[in-house]
């Protein structure tokens, strides 16, 4: 697993709690301490999968006894209906308890890898690449920016500290477009990028004056965003943002723009559905 | 706000501190730190708000100068396109900080809302009512079930220690319906109630000789689901459950089930949109 | 230990980081790291013995070489003056630094469950359970309900969110008991049992009329309990609660109720006495 | 309030998340937002009060709008049946939240202090005073300890950080009294204060020539007590420990010795009747 | 403060459990409660004053009365021996107990920041910044990063996953300067900027081929840094790294290198000396 | 480890949290899974070596494969330039992960231990020992302390809980010197030592007929010390503090008195230079 095993922990623990007051009243009262079984979590759908390591720690952490698991799909796997993602074997009870929370998550982060990985297909072919944003859900950052990763798509600035984006009120409070990216360039760190949100060609050709790394086509037609790829001419990349669907991102991409940002895969997930079944 | 206070400042502490690892470079370096602003939250869309409390406390607790705010839309209102859901007044660096994390919140559990009562009205005229499930995400269990209660839905229980719900392995590990209801209700206390998954007819009039005060109808056609109303006469509550979508939920609904649990309602959420716009 | 292993992790931990801010002087200036002991846990009254695995879990996480433990007597096993209960053996700085934080939870379990199962013997031949209520200790709630069940008694509902109860001040505001209880119920999920504190026999009627689960007969004497039983005749369950002690409980239940509720049991616990001996 | 605010933030957070999962359905279905009432905290019976501005910070955390307070008794005032210790205002949904968390911190604190003061009025008149243990409950430390003060006890050593206290085991591993205390001596800081427990009279004599501040007589009869003290002759300070009840405590006082521990104070609390009633 | 508010505040709170385990018995037992006082934080020799507002916010924190405090030194001003840098006045025992950690903080802050506007001052008139590293103490990266940028520095890359920085270790496993470089480009996100270490100029060339942003001269001599820049002649920025100090600082700048990178700024930080004395 | 192990987890955590938001981009897109290695941590200077332990407890909790360790250098042990202290072998991602956490720790605790003995090594032959103060680093107190200790120091109390010490404006709130030792005595526990901070002879003289346990002697120059060592003659432990470097040391040492503390030890730690190097 690459994604920060502390943070993972943390946030399982923050589940199983809210799953769990003090007992899981029919699992406890019904199912013998010593009964052991075997589950199967199975593919019910097309797609790709992600998550299936953070869903079996779910089990190492609720479990009390011993507990062993096989994968036998990874992180970026196609499955199609029917395909065994992972088998779990161990106290009934963990199972039992761990269920819900382990397909929670697991659902949850097949559901953007998948969502991600129709997007790339849909602009095969073109220079765009995928990209999340930061309109992912409180707490799920690391695990949603990563699903987008593992679907193929491709991250955008972690946070507000680690790359720079000037926004029509941070260009007006820094006086202009070359003002505001002179005075902020003073600042920053070297290893920090530059994005800038304009919203028509002359603004474009301030931000190219002004040497951004990344241009930000805020909600722009396609026609003029052809028009900007022509102006900039590969001098910055173009990021299209604002309002892309499924069924637009196609035209968009052949547009030349270098990246195509979606809020929609963290913000509006499907989950992917994965059944877990107890082997009788 | 009747969502418990402690657990929000917990949820958007972790959200804020997700999104400024220390500070936020471009805001922070460009926007003078006395300049304030006034910003508007606005529906982009037509559904039901939910969240704007919360949204308002992200900005309370990122904030570290003079902040006011106006609700113009409370939690449950219906909104259309242009509707003003609330007004934030302040230092400007806070109104920058705070909106993608108020708006995550916000646009998550009005999504929630919105989709409930696009549930909800469906089955009107019927006896059903909408009720969520256990699958939520990490961390947001609370606010989810909140956001289904705003849309007119109802909560099913709320985790593992707080409701009974004997399924398959528990049936067969207590031995037979009958059996396993018995001994399961000598060990609960007085303020639990029991369901009981059933997969057939059989199943259900065991059930019904258990003395159960819910049983679920596991995917069953609307057929058997019509001959289970019949059978069991009001002698429990029966619930629909498995699969439902916006398309079967009518026909579900008029089989005469009393609740159907809908999981997509807090695992697929699509987020409602909101735009925030700082005044010029 | 079939209570949720994050929350007993969690507060385990905390009680370590109350008894130790870095290091424990005494033992680690003189004990040497290489000192190996073997200790027992003796009970030194007779009683029920619960928080084993809770109590070896303690010199689990205070642990930092190898630890081994034998448990004689499970949770709920009546021991008596001298029973060894659990037999511990590792490092003689991990025996030291556990001692007092693991004898202090199993003092504290085996104490609320042989004060329960005092109650329940009491009551035995009669209708009624015993059941704890919400009076518990801050961050002590998931353990000392557990506690109870290990004495044989019930769970009354867990907190706020999982189960209604009425009293006086929400009688009032919903506009009397058949208007507060039609109100109450039309929000409530379908897991969710009602119950409503009554006063007299003329609110126990109302009660009744209004359809509620259960019914608390709110310091009523034995006489005006008993004639709740007759009117009430099965139509809901009757929980007898206010100030009943070991004296009274027996007449109390007599009445026939079917719950007797004892805060006693939870906010007033007398240490079960067990000591930890290193073997010489 | 003395107690660190941090430390009873945190607990009291605890304490609510632990009793409102996400909301209070009877209180926040039932009562308006906008009802506002009085409510007073009354004593049922005589005692010690303790943890008011604890009780009242419950309200302050839980409160989501206006809220005020009054306090008519302090803590470590006496009070008698029918004593009124506070008075709150506030919403009615807030003081119903808090009603039974505040409730729950008043009654075990007041319940210690009470207890405390018993046992000090017992000694009153000989040079003994009382003294708390390590006996307390996981979480509550700060709280329960501060509760003895308020009582009139005084603390024993806070935990194993920041007193030294030799028992068999590192008498034993040291080398012998002697040995021992001379060795832990040359590496504990100043501030440090060195208690040694002893079994008899020829160890007494051996931990007076060994120079420690503090002896304590493990479980000694009175007569022995006496003796020890004759010897001691105000060389070290003395404490008596070990099964000390209320009845056998005046006794032991009379022995001379200058400390008598009671780890009943906080390890077997009996809560401090105290009622909330809203004003009609 | 631009610091997150929620980071500082669990920062202190973590110091203030640390100094208080439940009161501070000098201050609680001889303060009495209602004494006020006013106090100032003086600097006691010259240089950069930083975490003013943080050593302000260990009192609000700590306080439990009515408190207040006058600026009169801003983050990044420079102070001579005497100058008054704040004025607290309240609760005496607010003061008391919030001293340490207010001086531990204000102390730390200044001593990076005045360290940093050293070397800053050293380089001044070269091309080259000063920027900080990775080797921050654990807890407190962000006040660290912070205090660095108040003494005129530039931050390096926050932590591993905001920028991408190529080591010996990488470069092997990804086949090469140049394979390795093109591996990592094709997943990294388009705001993530590249930087890689060489150890000749050799792999400098190499470095300048595969494209990227910055380039690191691992403990490289002088002359041979000088070499670097006519090669790289602007195509990179370039960063010294190794063992620089103050004695070496000017002469490392005169090679015309772009960035300097200091870890001593954040883990050898020489306290900055700030007295707090009440006024009598 | 004699470190309380629950403190030093979570320490580790959170500066993998710190280090790590979700993912290491470079070592996670570059070094491939299965790779492993081994690294060898070696001194790069003369001292003391600290945090062995606790630098192998990094990579075990970022860990996710197999890992190893081989401590070859303790806590305390000297080393000089070229010394190998620890070999660690696993996962190269681990390692790579691991690695600048480990070293920020093992730095840090080093150079306060190597600080410390190089005083405890001036003031060999006097009677003063070295000890430290409160003057450490928000979240690091238990570490520094220790490292203190392991370097020859002595701790100084730990916190304002755990010893008593009066400085001007307790005495001046107590009514003088006797009168506040006296009231303050009155309320303390057996366990708490009483410390006074003396500002001349006078003062020194009210300390002694006050009773006591240790005297601070705050800036005296050394006549003045030696005076005092004089006048004490034992009564009471005397401790010269403030302004007191390296330079000074040798002399205050020789005035006679007991305890010589020393903030620098934790306020103004050089880190001590250890390097990770993975072996080819």
């Amino acid at each position: 697993m690459i994604l920060n095993p502390i943070y993972i922990d943390n946030l399982i623990k923050q589940a199983l709690l809210e799953d769990i007051n003090y007992l899981d009243t029919t699992t406890d009262y019904l199912i013998p301490e010593q009964q052991k079984d075997t589950a199967v979590f199975m593919a019910k759908a097309e797609g790709i999968v992600c998550g299936v390591e953070v869903a079996m720690r779910v089990f190492e952490l609720i479990n009390t006894g011993e507990f062993e698991y096989k994968i036998l799909k990874n992180d970026g796997d196609r499955v199609v209906f029917g395909d065994i993602i992972a088998e779990v074997s161990g106290s009934t009870r963990t199972l039992l308890k761990g269920e819900r929370t382990a397909l929670n998550l697991i659902q949850h982060m097949s559901g953007i890898a998948t969502a991600t990985a129709e997007a790339v297909k849909i602009v095969e072919g073109t220079r765009a690449s995928i990209a999340d944003t930061r309109k992912t859900l409180p707490g799920l950052r690391p695990l949603q920016k990563y699903a987008v990763t593992v679907g193929g798509g491709k991250n955008h600035r972690y946070n507000l500290s680690d790359a720079a984006m000037l926004k029509d009120n941070h260009i007006d409070a820094g006086g202009g477009i070359e003002n505001a990216v002179k005075k902020l360039k003073s600042r920053l760190g070297h290893m920090v990028k530059v994005e800038l949100e304009v919203r028509n060609l002359d603004e474009l050709e301030q931000a190219l004056k002004a040497g951004v790394d990344v241009i930000m086509l805020d909600n722009m037609d396609n026609e003029t965003m052809k028009r900007a790829v022509e102006i900039t001419n590969g001098a910055a990349l173009l990021e299209a943002s604002g309002g892309i669907t499924s069924e637009t991102l196609a035209e968009v991409a052949r547009t030349g723009v270098d990246i195509i940002s979606v809020g929609a895969l963290t913000h509006s997930v499907k989950a992917f559905d994965i059944s877990m079944k107890i082997k009788k």
